[in-house]
């Protein structure tokens, strides 16, 4: 378990601009004290060597997120700056608002600046300019997809540069939101902020619509994602009930992480498999998938197949490359799959009718749900308290259904993933009623 | 607190029939063991009495729902009910769909009934047949809002008649989807069928659009309810921007807690006003709501307000009456408010464009939207897992992120509340950026 | 049938900077010339005694819409203004959108301005400032409901003040988006203008949610007004459906004209009456509705019933008075519909589950459905092309499917209704299966 | 013009069962007399040889649908059959729902069967069963996309054994819902009925998501097409809207004609580039599409493409092959622009970011929209009146905004397609601001 303490740019000495309470029972909400924490572990095992111990050393805590009685930062000198990174993810927009009218209401921060166009924004050699934010400004965005600000892949690996136009522009907070690699580049710049001696908050919001941080419950943009990509399950549903034979084959997002395809499918019911990055498959041989797909076939006359970008790799016997962001190249199993398919059926003389859908920017560019609007604007508020207060190196997360506070180190320390034993999985093998294990036995 | 501690119908003998792994390391979904539980309060204040102490009595801990290896029934005796109650609410049909397919597809279970039109079902002067239920007969409800059942308000009193139509029926397990006063109702059932020393598990799905009952993190169906409030929502704000002085008024449901305005509010952006039965207000004086609302006009010329329908009950001096549900008659805050605004303004002679919206039934009716479809899936197999091990006067509940059995009759002991001091509602007057308080001092 | 002839102000002299061919054959677009027409009236009666016969008068014949190739303004000495009056409708932003981008793009103005919250915008005593238009300021206002510009009802008397204002700001095109009481404003300042002796051309753009605006075929936001009512009609279908006797009534937009309510009835497929100001029927007696509603629920346990507005107002004896549009105030069938239908089975001991359904400001706050952007589109593309030829009183209106110039006094000389004899209401009483009429025999 | 009579079985010599008017004026619906007819063209240009003229012979009047006083059929001897061919389109259901529900409620035939999957389900070797179709069976279908018969492609050619089957099932009317090469197919079936001296009826409903059928104003689902369509363009606009030199290409479906592409160009108004298969276009070259692509960009930083899967189709240099419906195959034009466009800029140095996004499946299957669920019930209706009226060959359609009958033949006589040189097109052009012409001079 890494270590969960969240570090601070100094002592808190300025009193928060908010009107709450100080302590619980005037019936209106009070400030976070810095001594309240979540257990982030809350498994437990009755009668087992843990049962009746002190079952939490420091490392099991979460600070938890919110508006602190006494600040690091005075508003009236404040400089915040806000960069988005990465691929677009729903909910972009709703986050840079919340952001930005956090800092504007509530504490009276005046100068607040959008970088554009990811860490590129700050690299002299692009020459962009920062856009001034305010709530006017902001006021319609979350109508729109994207982000207003643009975004790019790569930059953050030149922490130099990021930092000179940081002290350039005199920001004295930075909002990165964005996926591994931006917490990772967020947390070099915080690194490189230090070791010149300088006072910068840097606080990470985590964007990654495979939902793939490591102890983040939910990032946001996840739940529009489910709900765009379950429309494409269900048209995929629609073409493969309506043919004879008919294979409706969708690939959705999921690099690493199958969380979209499992929830998709757990949301439509309509799907007949899902494959994911995290349990093995096989394709060939009496237990492999294209024979289990054949008895649906015969079964049912008709097939829906869902299948995680990240799924299958080992098809693919290709050297490894890396994209601008630092993710590793992917084989295509979505086309794969579909050759594979009609290779199959096509040598037993099978008449199949198989159509492929892959809807992944249709959902990446998607205005967020409102139960995403709800999210961000949450995760927003608690990251500009966080900021305030000046805490650095950490990003905003939902653990247990608390806003918490992780350090980046942590939550970059490695991706989350669907546990092929856990009861996310079981209940979307119940769900497909594909067969528990698609490999055959050596 | 109260106790956690689930009952069972008896002996647990018969194997599962689900192909799931024993232990883990396997790399396939693994059965739940009995004694797996998980935290019910993760809170935790660092030098606290508790800090350092085992922080956890057995009333503590909750169970952790799913698939046991031994069940209690065997399948090929069972003959499950299902029956659905009260007002309509997203997602009916999602786990009505839910059960069907995993007592039929995962236990084999074969005989399967839906009683019609809720516990009025059960009587005999409504001489209503039941539904003989099975995968085909539910492929596609989830497509359709309401309830393929039929619903109906009132009846869970007659527990004598129902248990004798349950007997009847040769009913082992009776899934209760409904409320609060459904649940009570479901546990005088068993309670009942106990006495008789009968053998017939009760397990309930809390069905609240409200997402008022205790311990239950949400309810189904009310993430669609915050989409749906949210489009209402987003219309008054359009009505009022574009008016002279334009209010917007949107009554929401909520007859004990505020926790569809409190979200819509967060995840529309837009509204000014939110109001709750949690957080009394004042309408007249310096501090008051109507006062509030003046100055808010007249700095932005316009305004939106979100109002649950048990706000301000304080101004009615009615006497206390009850609908069939055994729901205290409310009295009309929306259509209240309305009148109180316009009569203020108009004493003050200024123009002000009022429309008031009340969505309610377009929201009960909706059809899930694909974040509450997964969670019925997952609410409506685990229902059938615990049913089939036996377990009564339970139902299924989401605590901390994880499914879990709570004992009826502890959910049902108070409603679930808006905390006015923690940290949902201060985002939500953060959001609207209202007083943190409208009432006048003494 | 009235002179379909349109005014201009005066002969066209200018070249038109678009780059469109003179003569169709070069596989270019063509401008339009100032000669082409289409018929009005397109029905034929073979045998009859127009039957050979040269069936048109001029009278019969419409002017084409689109770009000229001479125009009378001088694109460099226009200014132009916008105006949006009357109640909100889906698209009124996409108008605004095509009006100030065509100018701009097309024609090369740069000067346009928008007048604030309808005619009111004009009077001196609202002190409202002009808002400058220009592609950057509308570019995503077609994502968000109501109008940039705001509207307010009546103001449109006071002809010689806004003629005044007019002249203050030097305006030579008005563009003026309403409803007939608008249209009859815009032709009263041109008329005004005329005597002035000053050149500004007038041209409408008709806004009815209500489509009953006379000789066009269908006004803007119309298909998404069904979109949402169809949304509000399956809503009461559900609750309806799954009730003991379950009645859904909803009251949808249309004072003079049923339009709405035929046409939802038409796209939902799942009412059972619908009640529409042109067809008349009783309440009471054999023939009447609450008994044939009897007779449905008898038969099939549920009903859906769509009212229009402006139906049944013979059941009102108040006194005739007028809101600031000018339209006459209804009285509420509605709640009327909704008491008489509880009285009537209540008095017959009959248990009813009636759920009342009013979405009309959800209707007209909605973002227009892609239909209507595209139709919004059309129409102010068409409105600039008339306008810059210094047509005026006229405006813009799609006839046998083709954009056409239809003078304003043609258009405001009566309500287009549903015909109780046509196809319209013939297939929509097919839909619904009620009685041809519910009217007793006298 | 091609000849617009229409065929019928013979004398109609039975009372129709409905109750209607037989002449106007008694404020109910009328029966369609036989002589009723509508002007086809409709175009009249002022001072031209035909001015003053009679404009018309009977070629350019087309038959007015709807319901008969006299019909040819009784109605408890008919046995209707309803097949769906070719590819799926939003509104099928709906479609088949209306035929049912017509025939049953307005004529009382209580025979209906639907045939399996296409013409295929007429032919020995698939065995497929017909579905038996009443009320309630296709109660809900409408909820659902897809096409509840099934579909293929192809089988349309072996009329004799589809007319041998058509005889065994005893059928007197058969609904054909499909396109081009279905209509021709049914027109085909109708001929070799005639050569057997059968008297069945075969009607056709017109389903082409394209909407090319020659004389018919709009096909059912083409609206609910630009919808989804619109979805897409928007997702690309977004795409290329947040990123440097973003470009997003969406590729349309539209074999022969850009109806779907132009329209929401219209709809959506953020796309810069429209290409369909009626207008001709260079890629290189000073004048060419991607030169105008690269002054976009350099001007405004991003660029938004929609191409008709039919355009550019002299790119390809392959022999000509054709599907099973009989339509040629088509070269990819979507992938080559996406290469064309990648290779240019990438030998110029100039860094973009191209998305591509295809989203025809998820239109094909899309559930109707309202408008197209409204247009569905009405052409279902229309096509039972012609029906039991004992026309046939053919289809229903809708001109100048009303509905009427149209001989197969004509309709199937060439495909329908954007006039380069109209006003459609014109003002596809004017929204995008696309040049005129992309073709350079020889």
């Amino acid at each position: 378990m890494p270590d969960f303490t969240i570090e601070t740019l100094g002592k808190c000495a300025v009193d928060s601009p908010l009107k709450l309470a100080e302590d619980s029972g005037s019936g209106i909400p009070v400030f976070v004290p810095e001594d309240h924490y979540i257990y982030y572990n809350i498994e437990h095992v009755l009668g087992s060597r843990a049962d009746g111990q002190p079952p939490l050393s420091r490392d099991q805590l979460l600070e938890v997120a919110g508006p602190r009685q006494k600040i690091y930062f005075s508003p009236s000198h404040v400089h915040a700056g806000v960069v988005t990174c990465g691929g677009l993810c729903p909910g972009l927009n709703d986050v840079i608002r919340a952001i930005v009218r956090s800092l504007w209401h509530l504490y009276g921060v005046r100068r607040i600046s959008g970088i554009r166009y990811g860490y590129k924004g700050f690299l002299p050699e692009y020459g962009l300019e920062v856009v001034p934010l305010d709530p006017d400004v902001v006021d319609d965005i979350h109508k729109i997809g994207g982000t207003m600000l643009g975004t790019s892949r790569g930059g953050g690996d030149r922490t130099s540069e990021i930092v000179d136009t940081i002290e350039q522009l005199n920001l004295n907070i930075l909002f990165a939101i964005g996926g591994d690699g931006t917490q990772k580049g967020a947390l070099a710049i915080a690194e490189e902020i230090e070791r010149r001696g300088l006072k910068i908050a840097v606080v990470g919001i985590p964007k990654t619509v495979d939902n793939d941080i490591e102890f983040v419950e939910k990032t946001f943009g996840f739940d529009t994602a489910v709900v765009k990509a379950s429309e494409a399950v269900a048209a995929a549903h629609m073409e493969a009930h309506s043919q004879i034979n008919g294979i409706g084959l969708v690939k959705l997002m999921g690099r690493d992480s199958g969380f979209i395809a499992v929830q998709t499918v757990l949301a439509v019911h309509e799907a007949n498999f899902v494959l994911i990055p995290e349990v093995p498959f096989d394709l060939e041989g009496p237990q492999g998938f294209l024979s289990m797909l054949e008895r649906r076939l015969s079964r049912r006359g008709h097939a829906v197949i869902v299948v995680a970008e990240g799924a299958g790799q080992h098809f693919f016997h290709q050297e490894v490359a890396y994209d601008a962001s630092g993710n590793r190249k992917l084989g295509d199993i979505g086309l794969y799959l579909k050759d594979q398919i009609q290779a199959y059926f096509s040598e037993k003389h099978i008449e199949i009718n198989l159509k492929y859908i892959d809807p992944s920017y249709m959902i990446r560019s998607a205005i967020a749900e409102p139960i995403d609007s709800m999210y961000c604007e949450r995760l927003g508020n608690n990251a500009v308290h966080a900021a305030m207060a000046g805490k650095t190196k950490m990003l905003i997360g939902l653990v247990n259904n608390e806003f918490v506070h992780i350090p980046i180190r942590a939550a970059t320390s490695k991706r989350k993933q669907v546990n092929p034993e856990g009861s996310l999985w079981r209940d979307a093998i119940e769900a497909t009623q594909q067969p528990v294990q698609m490999v055959n036995p050596k």
